[in-house]
């Protein structure tokens, strides 16, 4: 007999009207849970990551991340941090691409999977795949415990989200942000690259994580307001660059699972490659930009569409010198925390996501056409 | 005094309406003009890349292609060609986003920028980068002569698409292909991996290019009248796998650059990761599969919305056993060639893209907000 040890609590709804809004704002606690560990006994690598960790982080020299959807959206911010912090070339690929293609195996790549579940087919598959080719050290993210991707790899890192309802990815998505940042540190420290000093001054960032998040979490009445506004639309385009653009990928995700809206993202430097074309006022602009470089230059491309209404809906930093004017929108959100920015900026589009799906009457928690967890072709 | 060397023939529309429809047209010759060296001459990789080809092509040990748009979509083309030709593991990154990274650089990559103009700034300042970062391995991929970034680039290849007018990219990118593909051959022969069977088996297939781009012209009377569909919608979704996905991604551009309908493509596996939901009558799916298999499982992940008037439009070859239904519609594409099949695949997309412009009414040589060229930031 199986006793499912859910509480009572996880599936209660509590004050909140849908599954999606109560686990978006669970994020600081499933947050502060998922690096509890780290944040009490530092980056102890074979404790965090299993046994055999440090050995197998010290002798790789390449990562591959394999994931669908939300989680290959993670991958991508990895990247950016295990290259950063511990210098190590890190390849992102889908699961359903990477298991139809002839690839290069290199033995000495370090195989991560990334899957709320533990059941996502593709990804599944692509771990198949991986150690067909000869692929020996594989380690998965994972929310659900012995579930079959963290059973079929060598070592295992449990984000602690809880259980996730809502069919869009929220706190699974910011746990998974945050076991991928400690795996970076992981890495670095197994290969001598992490010095005490730097250590602690990372566990201090780390630390701030939840409550940058609250603090995103307070702007939900401004991003609410928006929301009014982009319930009316069909359209919308995301922008962001470097790090920031997997966030913008994830907020145009959530708008399109459960508001039916058509959300792109795009890098921003893109715009002017071809998407432009398509701004006008039936297309609101979001920009998740906490540096004012990066926004001025959005802004000179939207001046030749402000014409034909184009409108700017931007997040910037505390510390950003972007104001407000016709047609360009800011909510300002916390301020820059380096590299770790991206995780407080995926709160609003979250919530944006979220408001502007109510506005319309969708099925939140059970958007259309979607499943939770995709164990089909 | 500069003498431009263009004859009245390049800017004469003759008997089509758009410099874009023209230009469509001329692919079949503009394809066979770019590698009539190779077609003539074999393999000979001074000649065809400049003098040091050989010495530094046997001695890179990767790949990074830098470019934007368009060109940078014949990058992810490229990706498969030389880590499938040549054994070299290739990395795609845009031009306006490495530029503003740090990364790790690796005097033994080969640095590849594409741009038709030659002049594309975000593709030159990240050229720029590459070199400031120790980068001299540098090769230019480019369709006007002695622009700047061939210029500053050490090995050059010219695509021979001629002056290309319409603001929408189409000859470019196909020569660009080509161009792409005989890189590939050229770097495994530098590395002595391309024996005198292959070589000649290799040339074999791109001589049956131009022909397949033909029979694909062939093909305007049905896609016309997909695009009479087409022209009533404001969305699309454009699905691909592998290296087919450029292809898709190179359709959607082109529908939203020119007809301003919102096209996004997808990797056919994230449909059922979040883009399913936004499938319904309003949202044609655009499937470029000359493959049995993915045909089968989007046609089963859509079975689920044909309920909501979901529609598959699909390319397949004619090998395919794809047969229409109800809510599926096929244009049978050229025999499936290997490889090279993107090349063919691209042809019915730049078609559909222009012929629902036409009916839209839109100015499909100058679309609005976009330059041809893109010199600014």
């Amino acid at each position: 007999i199986y006793v499912s040890q859910l509480s009572a609590d996880a599936v209660d709804l509590g004050v909140y009207q849908h599954y999606m809004q109560k686990e978006i704002h669970e994020q600081p606690r499933a947050v502060a849970d998922t690096i509890e560990g780290v944040i009490d006994n530092g980056v102890d690598v074979d404790t965090l990551f299993g046994d055999s960790a440090t050995g197998v982080f010290r002798d790789i020299d390449a990562v591959l991340v394999l994931a669908s959807g939300t989680s290959y959206y993670a991958g991508l911010v990895a990247k950016y941090w295990i290259e950063g912090v511990a210098g190590i070339r890190t390849d992102v690929e889908l699961g359903h691409e990477y298991r139809y293609r002839d690839s290069i195996a290199n033995p000495r790549q370090l195989v991560v999977t990334i899957s709320q579940s533990g059941e996502t087919l593709d990804t599944m598959e692509a771990l198949k795949r991986a150690k067909e080719l000869g692929h020996g050290n594989t380690l998965s993210i994972c929310n659900v415990r012995e579930s079959a991707i963290p059973r079929a790899s060598r070592l295992v890192f449990y984000t602690r989200a809880g259980m996730e309802i809502g069919v869009a990815s929220t706190k699974a998505f910011t746990t998974q942000l945050v076991s991928l940042y400690t795996l970076a540190l992981a890495i670095a420290k197994a290969k001598g690259k992490l010095t005490a000093e730097r250590e602690a001054a990372e566990l201090e960032q780390l630390r701030f994580v939840p409550g940058s998040i609250q603090h995103a979490l307070n702007l939900e009445p401004q991003v609410q307001a928006w929301a009014e506004r982009f319930a009316q639309k069909e359209h919308a385009l995301f922008l962001g660059r470097g790090i920031h653009y997997p966030v913008a990928l994830e907020g145009a995700l959530k708008l399109k699972e459960i508001s039916y809206i058509h959300a792109e993202a795009y890098p921003a430097g893109e715009l002017k490659h071809g998407p432009l074309a398509l701004v006008d006022s039936n297309m609101p602009v979001v920009v998740i930009a906490p540096n004012d470089a990066l926004l001025e230059k959005v802004k000179s491309n939207m001046q030749e569409v402000r014409a034909r209404g184009g409108e700017l809906y931007v997040f910037a930093d505390l510390d950003s010198h972007f104001t407000e004017s016709e047609g360009v929108h800011v909510i300002r959100t916390p301020r820059y925390s380096g590299v770790l920015s991206p995780i407080a900026h995926t709160i609003p589009v979250q919530l944006l996501a979220y408001h502007t799906a109510l506005k319309r009457g969708t099925d939140v928690d059970k958007p259309r056409n979607l499943a939770k967890s995709v164990t089909v072709e």
